[in-house]
């Protein structure tokens, strides 16, 4: 007896299934991101869902108890993937690439504690674009930031900011650099108040500061940085923020997070996220993020080799959530259907069939249901329930006039097409 | 001192990274199986890439083996998905979905003895199409006969045979319907000569099967097969063959199988493989298969209600194998940028910055080097190499006469074209 067999009807802890209208949703979502990284001419990698465990060891601090591993069956230590920046930095120094421009989209896994009604699972996918070489300074850098802008701008998810942090500079500066810690608390200062191209050239002005070399050096990539971003137009967005702090260890220049201006309710913070970052030190709205990582291909190549990398990460799963918010009140397709074939009368199936099968020949999306005899009122509400726009109706006069039926199923106009124009018909009426 | 984080640097056992290249011919492959499955009216869905444990036990058999699960952590005990069917049989029932069409191509993952040169991993691509629901006889099973027609026919990859096995309606009408077992043989034994409608005609009419009322249910159901398969054109590439048989449990009806016509050499069969079918018992030179089963959802419903199932799974490891050995020799881009913004003079970083932000906000693919001033020959090296079709080129007599020097990268020819002309001017060159 199958009814014995009966089993939890769940999905892991921290993750779903994404139904059609999901689907239809994500699908509108990454063709957008995915036209703007090909834009920049962005080529595409992909990796497996594990890697050795040794490969993720020491890469993210704290963070590394929130790893899955595979249980060992015998072979090889597994961790399924915890981002999309540690991989991507094995296959650049096991393949030896020293430079190429690539955007990954996968799912990654951390075993967090979710909170799905904000867009945060424990499998959940990122999005990240990257750019790794040796260039002239600032240009990728502005890049990755326009590119974060126009996505934003294309999704048309409200007003926002992209801010940029100066903490991660200023431990450079002072870890690597030699500048002392007084010397950069004061750029820290200056440009804590207001952020811009203006005041990288003010602090280049203010004598003490430009007694040092390396804030010099500091601050004339500050604006450069700032001066490619005034060529690509993206300044009305962009602003300095010290309150930012980026997770991952491997940052090691300019990081960025783009905030979402508006409010979205299912987003809105719990208690303990009231200082603006929840949990996992992200702040709530944050759609965006990313920086410049020159160390973290060097920590896999023997000879410690460093490959020089910049990118950005599309928070997706937020982007989800507050798409699916928007539409969850309105119809959305999930199908491409032009047109169901459909008939009246009986006895039919086989002139339903093969119609039908010409249209699939001619490259149109046509249904047909599977049933003998179908009442009209069945298959016309098929189509309002699916958003299928077009009808063509068989009946016995039509098939002796050479003529199908067309109906538009929300005017609820008929036409009669000849059995020659209906291709060309459809098409028309379905652009 | 970096140089000492020293890791093997591979992928897992199994596994490999998809290069640009690779993902290039992945993408083309992907767009032609989905617009095929758009054209037949599908949805898709997706699920985790692990599952509950007990969500996947007692649905493969002996292949249970070779299910990967994830090390104790604390919490659930989970697996890896070990093919789509399940999961998708898990996700009607848990959402009381009696009736979908949709696709799902995603991940999964077996702890097999990987055969990498013909296409076999550990972790691979599945590729589905499944009609679910309570229909008129035969016409789901033809469609997805169609849709495996249409797909092989698009993918241009040689002749190929869609083998149907009796042996599990056999075993069907044996098991379940009450044939007796040398009335079955009997169907077994004319089927196995020849395959088509007209036999199925036949063995109606043979007076001892024709008493059976199960047997003239069951090949009924043939002719009628047959009969739409005709009404959709398919039948030159359809044949009867016993000596076929799926894996899986799971399947209760007609099973499916198609097979190439042509051996691609690097899918030369181990001698181990001599017998037509590799260690897993799948046939070389296969790249679909599926069939009716519609016990499965019965098993996750509390009340074991069924929903038949019938569904193709397109063997897409080995059609990129083929595609990939077939553009071993080729070129294949790796981009859709569509012009390089560059220049033979030097200070002109600015001016190339604005014009491809500009060609950027219009629509255009386009790139610039990060270089503050690169040669024009590296510029134009970095066009072959990449195959962008067009360069920009700025310099300072054509910043005075407002024009862009448009050059063709394949032929040479250059053209100047006013500014206000650009945008178009690249549409129509790179349509």
């Amino acid at each position: 007896d199958e009814g014995k067999h009966v089993f939890v009807l769940k999905t892991a802890k921290g993750t779903r299934d994404y139904n059609p209208k999901q689907m239809a949703i994500r699908e509108k979502v990454f063709n957008i991101i995915i036209s703007c990284f090909k834009r920049h001419g962005a080529e595409t990698i992909d990796s497996p869902v594990f890697e050795l465990k040794e490969t993720l060891t020491g890469k993210y601090g704290e963070d590394s108890k929130l790893i899955y591993d595979l249980k060992d069956q015998g072979g090889e230590l597994l961790s399924l993937r915890y981002d999309l920046t540690v991989p991507f930095a094995r296959y650049l120094a096991m393949n030896k690439i020293t430079n190429i421009k690539r955007y990954h989209i996968a799912k990654v896994y951390r075993r967090d504690n979710p909170a799905m009604t904000r867009g945060r699972y424990r499998e959940f996918y990122q999005c990240d674009f990257d750019i790794a070489g040796q260039y002239d300074a600032m240009i990728p850098d502005a890049e990755c930031l326009k590119i974060v802008y126009e996505i934003l701008n294309e999704l048309d998810l409200g007003d926002f900011r992209i801010k940029m942090a100066w903490e991660d500079v200023k431990k450079e500066m002072v870890n690597e650099k030699g500048l002392s810690e007084d010397v950069a608390d004061r750029i820290g200062e200056y440009v804590s108040m207001q952020g811009g191209q203006d005041l990288a050239e003010r602090l280049l002005q203010d004598p003490k500061l430009s007694q040092n070399k390396q804030a010099c050096a500091g601050l004339t990539d500050m604006k450069l940085l700032f001066s490619y971003l005034e060529l690509f137009q993206v300044t009305d967005k962009v602003v300095f923020d010290l309150s930012l702090a980026r997770g991952l260890d491997y940052y090691t220049g300019v990081i960025y997070e783009a905030i979402l201006s508006q409010t979205i309710p299912a987003l809105v913070s719990t208690p303990a996220e009231q200082n603006g970052a929840d949990e996992a030190g992200v702040s709530v709205g944050s759609v965006a993020g990313g920086g410049r990582y020159d160390g973290l291909v060097g920590m896999f190549d023997p000879k410690g080799r460093k490959v020089p990398c910049v990118g950005v990460s599309i928070g997706i799963e937020r982007i989800f959530s507050i798409m699916e918010q928007k539409a969850s009140s309105e119809k959305v397709r999930t199908t491409e259907t032009q047109v169901l074939v459909a008939s009246a009368q009986k006895n039919l199936l086989e002139e339903r069939l093969k119609l039908t099968n010409a249209l699939w020949n001619e490259g149109i999306k046509a249904e047909v249901l599977y049933k003998k005899n179908p009442k009209l009122l069945s298959q016309l509400q098929h189509c309002e329930e699916t958003g299928i726009p077009l009808v063509a109706i068989l009946g016995e006069q039509e098939l002796k006039d050479g003529v199908v039926k067309l109906r538009n199923v929300v005017s609820r106009e008929e036409v009669d097409v000849p059995r020659a124009d209906l291709v060309d018909e459809i098409k028309k009426r379905t652009l």
